[in-house]
């Protein structure tokens, strides 16, 4: 039986956006489980209320609920340890550390570039709920927050020096093989490709490259992915 | 026969504030490796000039020579694989990542708060070559980097919102161990410590009360260090 896997997904119930979801689509792919998705709206909190809490992703495995991406990375390792995410606890450790990066650099940086476009992509049962409550973290309209974009994409380019500077030495994040700081990463970068027509990334650039590769890979699960 | 390192010292031959010799000491101290340290300065390079290039850390152990923080820590690992610095290839993989995000966000960050209060500390024959090589680097007089310290420290602590978010659910970046993601980071920082008297964290951060376990294992080894 495949694993459920509940995605957030735009009006077009093939667009699927969410950098968390992600995270886990990729995982699943990298331990060849079979997964089924079931579209899910930000305003779908009814049904997924069966998980105890109200945000995606939420897999459902023969019974077994887990939410949250590392929650998920971490049971599928138990299920399945070959092949590996993580590499053992050290490993695991320092994805988490690439996992804390990401969620606290990456992903309210990409925020500030694309929010806007989002409004354009999701249900409209949930754009209210969108834009109140992210300009309410924001503390400006949608509008406000994306404006200006082409004058600070430079700077987020360089927030992600790091996996550059990374990438000089190894071909993926997890070293000779994808890990799941790949998929933590890539995930993440899934959201502005498939959410927005704006080009975080210069085509040279050696993470674009990198995030090349990670669309290829699965049988070019990222590839495949519908984009706005 | 110990393991000699080549150690950026001070006027004071023991204040010692590198930040990539700080990994090496920590990473020598995991593995219960006796070292002898020879106190170099910037402008010794005639005294590496064995190891074919001209910065510290540089390692000689029975005849062999090895120069580069991380390069270091491979050698250690291999040569004495337990206590593990990695906990494999995915764990070095991932360890490279923190070592790319210290070396392209921490210590451009930090030099900006204490570069000045390097002058202070440096040998009088390392002045003037510190002074010029920093401010062709920098665009700007030493002091003019420096300037204003107090009003973007705020800034600076934000940069560390992965490691403050990593250790809500682990003792380590090495998770329940150390590894070298601790060496690396708390290397770095060991720079500032010992290096300056402006205080970088503050004394209520997690990432400073994580410091200060990293002070004190290896018999406070860290703890022990001379500071400015």
């Amino acid at each position: 039986m495949s694993i459920v896997l509940y995605d957030l997904a735009g009006a077009d119930p093939d667009l699927r956006f969410s950098p968390y979801c992600w995270r886990t689509r990729f995982a699943l792919a990298h331990k060849g489980l079979p997964v089924e998705t079931v579209p899910w709206r930000f305003t779908d909190g009814a049904v997924i209320a069966f998980s105890g809490q109200g945000k995606v992703p939420v897999i459902q495995d023969a019974g077994k609920v887990v939410s949250d991406s590392w929650a998920i990375a971490d049971y599928l390792e138990e299920q399945a340890p070959t092949p590996t995410l993580f590499g053992g606890p050290t490993g695991r450790a320092h994805a988490s550390f690439v996992n804390a990066w990401a969620d606290s650099i990456l992903v309210g940086a990409i925020a500030r570039f694309i929010v806007r476009d989002l409004l354009d992509i999701i249900d409209s049962k949930d754009v209210d709920y969108f834009r109140s409550s992210r300009e309410a973290r924001f503390g400006a309209t949608l509008e406000a927050v994306q404006a200006g974009r082409e004058d600070r994409v430079a700077a987020f380019r360089d927030l992600l020096l790091p996996v550059r500077l990374h990438l000089r030495k190894h071909q993926w994040l997890g070293g000779a093989a994808p890990s799941y700081a790949d998929h933590i990463v890539a995930g993440t970068l899934m959201w502005p490709y498939c959410a927005s027509r704006f080009e975080l990334l210069e085509a040279n650039d050696p993470v674009a490259q990198w995030q090349g590769r990670m669309l290829d890979l699965y049988g070019g699960l990222g590839r495949a992915a519908k984009r706005a």
